[in-house]
């Protein structure tokens, strides 16, 4: 028998609504270019053939995105997960592990969302095959924890536990999730230690995925589609939940382990923290796209349009976010509401600018 | 003899660069349409139409703008005084006196920049007329004087004195000009009374005037041109001192009256200005174009192109003004400093910005 496989599974299906104007529902935040000059899905597939061939990644993508997610990464269409409506990760992640079991029964599984951002692809690279060791000799379900470097409220974090086992250095168990904190509860944790960011990047057997589902989420188990036609997919999609695999299965199952590691991460979630990836600090911003013109206070993200010339006077600490036929002017510190403007809009049927 | 006329000069010079990047060197402020659904130069006609005939209305203008002027307003070229350089106002008056004295040596003569805002033209016709009689039969140079209605340091001040005269009731002699107060010294002009506004608009005997630029001026008088040849002019002006004509003659002579009104004036000097113009405070926005999708703090000014949507998340106290190519976001209060800005890029060459 042939050795099992590692095969990168990137999940494209978000929206990146708090990237709004910038992401829009034909183009959602996979497909922008907001750092290390290329899009956030292309650096996502770059980094998977890090660590799989070029047979073994797999993109799952709302039907919306089918078509640009392929003109993007090239790849075949039997390697194309098309949802046919969205259905959180869990629906993504099962289906995904079952398709990719059939054809290779003890495959393991590395899940990467499209719009994360991880400078050291080596790093990573590394971190996946050992967590792929771990998963397969292991069959635990391991979940990526990243050292904190400051007390961030918008990551849920991971309580460690003891080491995994010998075999697998640095592995851990873990001893529970925790959501998203309070600023006094994320300090704590980042002064006591034992903590780690979730990431939302998951490393198993697609047999431990799918037995754990069973197990632990049924419904989500018996909503996978059972057969490749389109209307199957769509049958079993309809009736499908609508859940995070975190909640759905890793907080409930008993064999998470964690691997911790140290290098860069940052699921760019909101302008804020895509301006703190990108260094703006008191005194300096930084230019996306357009030609900042004049800049008298700095600390400002600035995203114009191509051939537009942007003057900033008196103003720090704000997102300005062009698009042609939008405009976005919004405290950074405010960015993680853009989201409620974007649900505001479309409630009011404007399809046309979200 | 023919009873003498009352002409009605507008100066439509000025560049505007606090306006930027709205005004441009090739569409200055006169040619913004920010209040009232007109442009700020067809206001100007409209209200001088209200005291002088259709054949009394003249403009002064830099050859730049000669073109869109006589498009704007459908003045015959004769009417049209181009000035081949810019030269500043003592120039322009003095220029237009001359001019108009040629055929009508008579003529009492009302100097209107072209870019102010006074939305009741009717109380305006009724000062320019008193004004004119006052200056025709006193030989006097009668200048506006606004009531102020808040410690503007914006604007320079006019100290009051005694009645002129019996015969022109509320026409007061001028004590002294004051410069652009302080904060704390124009809080207590209004507080004390006895101080106007300097509107900069000026009523006069086009006789009287040259007489006194004579007197107190002669190197403006003597720059005047002598013919109506484009060589003439252009040599005339290649020498002429630029100097507005308050500092130039109205702080000089001691014919100086004045006609306090109550009606409603600006200058619209800076986009804060305006912003009050229209009416924006605290949790107020006011849009001049565009569309705003979101506002959830108000008190911003926004200028956006047409079909254009603007959010504004978290921001207020700002100008948000996007003219396509170019888009500034100022805090209003910062707003004077514009000219900055547009004095930066000209020195940078940067003559397709500005």
């Amino acid at each position: 028998m042939a050795r099992p496989r590692l095969h990168a599974v990137i999940l494209a299906g978000g929206a990146g609504e708090r990237f709004w104007p910038a992401s829009r529902q034909k183009h959602p935040k996979p497909f922008l270019e907001i750092a290390d000059g290329k899009t956030l899905l292309d650096a996502t597939v770059d980094r998977a053939r890090r660590f799989a061939s070029k047979d073994c990644v797999w993109v799952v993508c709302g039907a919306d995105h089918a078509k640009g997610v392929r003109r993007a990464t090239g790849l075949p269409a039997e390697r194309l997960l098309v949802e046919p409506t969205r259905r959180n990760t869990a629906m993504a992640v099962a289906w995904a592990a079952q398709r990719i079991a059939v054809g290779d029964p003890a495959a393991v599984l590395a899940i990467l969302p499209a719009d994360h951002r991880i400078p050291d692809t080596k790093a990573f690279a590394s971190a996946m095959r050992r967590a792929a060791r771990a998963a397969r000799e292991g069959e635990a379900l391991i979940t990526l924890g990243v050292k904190p470097t400051r007390p961030d409220t918008g990551y849920g974090y991971i309580r460690v536990g003891k080491p995994a086992g010998r075999r697998w250095p640095g592995v851990r168990r873990v001893r529970r999730f925790v959501e998203k904190p309070n600023a006094a509860r994320a300090r704590r944790y980042l002064r006591e230690g034992g903590y780690l960011w979730n990431a939302g990047i998951f490393v198993f057997r697609a047999d431990t995925l799918l037995e754990e589902l069973a197990r632990h989420a049924p419904e989500i188990f018996q909503s996978i589609p059972r057969g490749k036609s389109a209307a199957a997919i769509a049958r079993a999609y309809e009736k499908a939940p609508s859940e995070p695999i975190d909640t759905a299965l890793m907080e409930r199952s008993k064999k998470i382990w964690t691997l911790p590691v140290t290098f860069h991460w940052s699921d760019v979630g909101t302008w804020l923290s895509l301006a703190e990836e990108l260094g703006v600090s008191d005194g300096k911003s930084r230019v996306l796209g357009g030609e900042l013109l004049f800049d008298d206070t700095g600390g400002n993200l600035v995203w114009g349009g191509p051939r537009r010339g942007i003057a900033l006077l008196g103003v720090h600490g704000l997102a300005v976010i062009d698009t042609g036929d939008v405009l976005l002017v919004t405290k950074l510190d405010r960015s993680a509401d853009v989201r409620g403007i974007v649900a505001r809009l479309k409630k009011r049927g404007r399809s046309d600018v979200t």
